[in-house]
This record gives structure tokens, C-alpha cells and sequence, in this order.
């Protein structure tokens, strides 16, 4: 256990980074550009301006600027939580008799739980800056929707969330957690919007789904003055925020000359896999540097290893931007997997056109095999992990276990995103041996793709 | 916000304490001898051996070695989660517009949720080192169950939980946290003991006390071969492990220059507040330095301020030796309040024998009153924290209020000692604004002072 390189790797607060990275700048294959769903046209400032902040809208349709400065008032804010931990997993490395060194970025250290609140603070600080009353957003699992009313009370802006109705009911504890902070959750579909009455009238009893959601809350910024709508995933602005977790990675590394063969995130919409890689693979763009770069996916939820890389509606309503991305068709229906937070039909634009541009790989992994390595990981590194993280864990076990077999001292990183404390469920699922796993057949993905708009 | 104060200070691994201190050796008046409840007389180490770990007695009847080292194992653990940050509240200040400087030290940051984890780690490791199978505990709250797991599962321990059965059931995501980590955990009363079976025959379908709990797991752990007791607060050892949140406390502020003017912590059974206040009182003992130091209690529950200082059962089973301490008598039934860890009839012997001595002062505050605080403190701080945490957070926003009053720019420090992502019941309740106080009438009080042992 003895090594100069401590357990926990913390920067000094003055170390925190001063600009985000927009990894936009660097790719040679820009992602493709959002299109307007009328027009079919990509769409302008003024298309996403009465969705989005002003300042977010520029952000997310910034292809050049390669560092975007991070505003005093957001830096102080993320000095409550960060610089967060780079943690040398020397428990687990022993538990596992591998000669691979681990690494993990641990982003759970916050009443959210997650890595959300990176960009939650960032969107919250523009709309407060653009003299706006209060945000909308939808939540599924509910760390976004956490991380938001948090980002919120914090600016005293008012939080409006859509919950999925099967989540409110089932997740009370997140709910509460966000009206402590001030928000108001209404469970979706609701009789607050025409979406969600339609809805409603339609399918009465209906648990509501996170494309039904996303379209009330995107109704509801739009027919309230003074508020816009908010997400915490899948868009380039999110990506750019979430930088900071890999640009601090790459900063604690870089003291103490640790270099890694391997990274590894789990992907849903992208947001902490983009983030996560930003500015290792910055390096490997401008050919500075190489990286084994690897998604993880949930197997009953396979974009990037199943999916087409093709123009897709990124809600079901069918109200957002179209977007270019690996996507199971926005008709797909996930199986009710416990990693909720990846249960997202398509992902990020920029991710995909790194994907299909060679820069990294992807895997998809079952559940139950995700549990086994959350719990080995919880019993010898002490955090109990988000299911959503597991995924990257049972990765990072994965190529421990094969540098086991090859005797290679290979340094793996991984981000681990959050905790699992309000994923008790799954866990209790698992410990009583009642967990199924989900992988969907050709042709339940068939149907998926049916439904993809006949575009670029 | 500017300030040469960071918002978290971080000691370095190296600055990790390599002793406990023991704040008996600074003590004119130690803590009285525990008693053997068979015999009236003080307990020998042979009377507490079958019972305890052997290193654990002796650092229970140790009144004199002010510094004992920590072992390289339970060092090489505590890196894991520890050196824990001191966090100047700078949002906290701002939003009182109070020219008090306030501080606190969060124990929160690891899955038990609370500083439990720094004497679970050490009393398995001792248990471990005695060659034995394993241990046995009870658990209300689950936050000392919780820790007690975590350990267990590093050294490779069995660990055997009783958890009050209304507990059980109410609490399903605190059980599989310990589930998740290798614990059995029963509910109690059972019928695996004989006090159980007892307790089971002459109350069906009780939900279980603490002090059965406590009972079944002494008797699970004598009638086991390989098995011993272990306890998460009021014992001498205890607190002598928490010691280190004080020490690092003390280090991290003498660093930059720092001191308290005012000392705050929440009070249960002792083990947070004494391990907190430790080396402040060990300067205050020897003349060196003073401070205000204040216990915040339950109004529910208010052994301090409305108990006596007498000879009392540690458990209502009674199998436990006697200790002197402030009591509401062992057969006081506190009334079920969310701060489910202050909800103890006793309090530890040092700090009632100091608190007897004019060394402290006590507290006592309501629910209602407690959870404003803690929502307030969440907005700002973005912790979301304990009820038990949220008694000091109460005392010390009252204290910064007293300072908008007066000018006066005092610095105080409480200890936020976990989080509340179990208690969100709690929360909800107080959201719903329907939580209640209950504060038990002088009657109610006598009648628990009436089953007072007639010692001393």
C-alpha cells in the first residue's frame, strides 16, 4: 500500500480551471449541425434562443472557441464541491491482484450526487444573468432534476421540474430532496400543459415516459414569460460544462506524471463520458497524444453499438431540434433498467461523430454483471456507486482482470459519476437475487429504427 | 467571497493524526468507573473481556495515556475518506449577513453517511486482530450499522446487525446498504435470542427498542464462539477514536491561524461531540486556551439539560455495566423524533463528568426548529444535512445571528457529522408542514428518573 502517490489526489482550489474546453475546436469532422424540426434547415440563434438562454444558445453552437471562460460566480459555486477527488483505487487493485494501477474521478461528493450539478450551476448563472424568473426541465431518475434545484435555490431562481409520474411515485426521496431546495415537481403527464392533458386523455393512468416530460417542460418555458428550459444532458453546451471534471483529471495526472493507457465512462446521453475525455481527447485530435478511449452502455439500451448514426428526434414529443447522433430511434422504449440516468434513446452529437470518426470504442454490459462489480467495488473502496457509474466500473474490472492475465501494468482511469443512495431498490433487487437482465432482439431495435425521420 | 481562506480546507494524507487523543489523561476528575451490575463494584478487564475486543478494554480503563497511535491498517483505511474537509461556510455568512465567521467540519463524505465510520473501522480492526470470527451490533438510525458493515467487509469480518424492527421496516435502504456490504441484519426483537424470544412472548408485534436491540446483539455475541460486542457511541473508546475529527479539526485551523471562539456539536450519546471537542478541551483542561463549548441536545430527549448526573443502565435490558452519566433514566422512552441517533436516554461518562464541571454548556432545540435550520443551511451550502447534524447547525446560526446583533465578529465551529439522504421522510414531513415537537412534561421525566438504580 506504500507509494508517493496518495489515496486521494485533491487540487488546490486555485487550481480549479478557468475555462471550460470546448473539444468542438479541435475535431476536424464537426458534429452535425442541430436542424429546426419545421424547416428541416439547421437552426439559428433565433430558433433555440425562445427555448434556450442566450448565452447557452451561443455556447451550443460554438464550434471554434476552444476555452470558454468559467464566470467568477460559477467558480465559487463549484468551490462548495470541487476540485473533486482523483482517487488511486490501491483497495481494489489488491482485492483484485492486478498489476494495473486505478484511478477514478469521483463526482458523487455533492447533495445531488452526481456530476450534474457541474453544468446545472452553469445554466442556472445564465438564466439569472439573462434577468429570467425561473427554469423548466423533466427529470427520470432524478439527479438532474437534483442537481438543478440545487444550482437554483443557490441563485433564487425558480425551479419548475416534470418528473416522470412512475418516478415521483416510486423515487419520493429524490422528489423530497428537490422541494427542500425549492423546486416544485409535478408529476408528467399533468393537467399544467396541452402535451401533457393529451396526454393524459389518451392514456389515463399512463406512469408517463421522459419524452413526455421534456415536451411539458419545454411547453411550459415557452408559455411562461420570463422562464426558459433547461437540460442536463446530450446538448454541446453540456458537454463544454462538464469539461471541468476532465480538465481537473487531466491537471491532478499531470502533477504527479500519471499517464493512462485506458479511459473509461458509462454513456447514456453523454454528458459525463463527454466531459470526462475532453481534454485527453483534445490531445489525441491534435495528435499529441494516444488514449484507449472506452464508452459503456447498458446492453438493454445499446446507441452506440446497435444504434444508426443518423438524424433523430431527441424527445418524443417531437418539439426539440433534430439531431445527428448513434440513436435506437426516438420510438425506442428502454426496458426499466435500475441505471436510469442511461436509459436515453440517442446521445451526444459530438460523442457520436467522435464515435464514428474511430477516436473511441464502445461495449454494453448487462446489469446484473454491473451489480456484481458495483458491490465488489463498494465492499473494498468504501463509496456505494451509482448504477449509472457501475457501468464503468465493471470496465475498469474488466481490463484490470486481463492485465491480471497479461502481467501488463496498464494505468486505467474511470469516472465515477455518483452514489447510489437513492438506487437502494436496485440494490435490494440484487442482494435478493431477483435481478433480470434486458437485451433487446433485432427486431424489438427494428421497430426503433422504423420510426427515424427520413433526413440527411 | 474573496478571502486568502479557502471554502474547504484539505490536510494532505501525511497530516492524517498517527495518535487518537485520550482526554482522560488531561482530566482532574476522571469519569467515573463503570460498574458491574452484578457485583456494585468497578469492572475489572476480565468483567468487560468477554463482552469486548482485549485492546478495546484496555483503552476503555486507560485514563492516563493522553496519546495512543493509530495503526497503520486503520490509517491506510481512514485515507479513504479522511483527512475530512473544514469548510469555511462563506455562503452560509453571506445569506445571514452575519459578521461571524463560521466553520464546520463535514463527516458525511463516505457511504455511512457519517463519522460512525471512524471508530467502526477501528473496533473491527481490533476484532480482527484478536483472531476473531466476528462481531455483533444493534442499529436505530442504521448510520453506526451502516459503518460497522463498511468494516467488516474490509477486514474480511462477519457482522451481525440487529436493527430495531420499526427501523427495519421503515428504513429498507439503510438495511440493504448493509446488506450490500456482507451484514446480516436481523430485525429486533427476534427470535434467534433468548431475550428476544422473551421480549417476542410477552409484547407480539412490537416494533422493537434500542435497548432490546442492544441486548440481543451482548447476548448473540457471548453465546457465539469467535464473537464480540461492539458499540458505535458513549463508551470511553469511542470517543477516543473520534478524536480525530478534532485533531484534524485543530490541524487544518492552526494552518491558517484559526480559532473558535465557539465550539458546537450535537449531542446523542457523546461520540460525535466529544471526538470533536477533544484536543479544544484538552488545552482548555491544562489552562492553554478557552473556548465556549456547547452540546446541542433534542428538546425531546434532553439529557443535559434536564437529566441527572447519576449512576444509570446503559441498556433497558440491563446486561451492560452501570455508567454515571447525565440520564433521563434507562427506562425513559424518548419520544420518536427524526434524529433518530440523538434519541439515547444517556450520554457518555467524559462528557458528563466535564460538562459537571463547568467545562461545557448544553442546549436543547426543537425539531421544527432544527429542520428550518437544516433547510436553510442545504439551500446555501448545498449539503443536505443529518437532523442529527442540523441540532449544531441550529446553535450555530443562532450564534451568528446573536453576532448581526452585536458586531461582533466571532469565528464558530460546529461539527456537520453526516448527511440526510436516509431521512428524507423527515424532510417530507417538514416540506408537508406537518412535523411536530414533542417535549416531555416534568412527569414524564420523573417517571423515567424513578427507575433509577439506587447506586451511588
Amino acid at each position: 500500500m506504500k507509494n508517493e502517490i496518495p489515496y486521494k489526489i485533491y487540487l488546490s482550489e486555485s487550481e480549479l480551471p478557468n475555462a471550460w474546453y470546448n473539444v468542438r475546436a479541435d475535431m476536424k469532422n464537426k458534429p452535425a449541425p442541430l436542424l429546426n424540426p419545421g424547416t428541416g434547415k439547421p437552426v439559428t440563434f433565433d430558433d433555440l434562443a425562445h427555448v434556450f438562454c442566450d448565452e447557452l444558445v451561443k455556447q451550443e453552437l460554438d464550434n471554434d472557441t476552444a476555452f470558454i471562460e468559467i464566470p467568477e460566480e460559477i467558480r465559487n459555486f463549484y468551490k462548495m464541491y470541487r476540485p473533486s477527488p482523483l482517487v488511486r483505487a490501491y483497495c481494489l487493485e489488491e482485492k483484485l491482484q492486478t498489476p494495473a494501477k486505478i484511478y477514478y474521478k469521483f463526482e458523487g461528493n455533492n447533495t445531488s450526487g452526481s456530476h450534474k450539478l457541474n453544468s446545472a450551476i452553469a445554466q442556472a448563472y445564465y438564466a439569472k444573468k439573462q434577468g429570467l424568473k425561473g427554469v423548466t426541465t423533466e427529470t427520470g431518475a432524478g439527479q438532474w432534476g437534483t442537481a438543478l434545484s440545487m444550482a437554483c435555490a443557490y441563485f433564487g431562481l425558480d425551479c419548475k421540474v416534470f418528473m416522470v409520474k412512475v418516478s415521483y411515485e416510486q423515487k419520493p426521496f429524490r422528489r423530497e430532496v428537490m422541494r427542500t431546495y425549492g423546486a416544485s415537481v409535478t408529476p408528467s403527464p399533468s393537467d399544467s400543459t396541452e402535451v401533457g392533458r393529451k396526454m393524459l386523455a389518451e392514456f389515463p393512468g399512463t406512469g408517463g415516459s421522459l419524452g413526455c416530460a421534456i415536451s411539458e417542460a419545454v411547453e411550459a418555458a415557452v408559455t411562461h414569460e420570463g422562464y426558459r428550459y433547461v437540460l442536463g444532458s446530450v446538448l454541446n453546451q453540456v458537454l463544454l460544462h462538464q469539461s471541468v471534471i476532465g480538465l481537473e483529471s487531466k491537471a491532478a495526472m499531470d502533477k504527479y506524471g500519471i499517464k493512462p493507457d485506458i479511459i473509461i465512462g458509462c454513456a447514456g446521453g453523454g454528458s459525463n463520458l463527454g466531459g470526462l475525455i475532453s481534454p485527453f481527447m483534445g490531445e489525441k485530435l491534435r495528435g499529441e497524444a494516444d488514449y484507449r478511449i472506452i464508452a459503456v452502455e447498458p446492453a438493454s439500451c445499446p446507441s452506440f453499438t446497435r444504434g444508426r448514426f443518423a438524424y433523430d428526434f431527441c424527445d418524443t414529443g417531437k418539439v426539440c431540434p433534430l439531431a445527428k447522433m448513434y440513436t435506437l430511434g426516438s420510438g425506442f422504449m428502454p426496458s426499466p433498467i435500475h441505471a436510469g440516468g442511461l436509459r436515453y434513446h440517442g446521445m451526444s452529437g459530438i460523442l457520436s461523430q467522435l464515435y464514428d470518426d474511430g477516436y473511441m470504442e464502445a461495449r454494453s454490459v448487462t446489469q446484473t454483471d454491473v451489480f456484481e462489480a458495483a458491490e465488489q467495488f463498494a465492499r473494498c473502496e468504501g463509496i456505494l456507486p451509482a448504477p449509472e457509474s457501475s457501468h464503468a466500473i465493471r470496465a475498469a474490472i474488466d481490463e484490470a482482470l486481463k492485465c491480471r492475465e497479461t502481467g501488463e501494468e496498464k494505468t486505467i482511469f474511470f469516472g465515477l459519476t455518483g452514489t447510489g443512495y437513492f438506487d437502494m431498490k436496485a440494490y435490494e433487487q440484487y442482494n435478493n437475487g431477483t435481478m433480470t437482465d434486458y437485451i433487446p432482439t433485432d427486431a424489438d431495435l427494428e421497430k426503433g429504427f422504423a420510426g427515424l425521420p427520413k433526413i440527411g
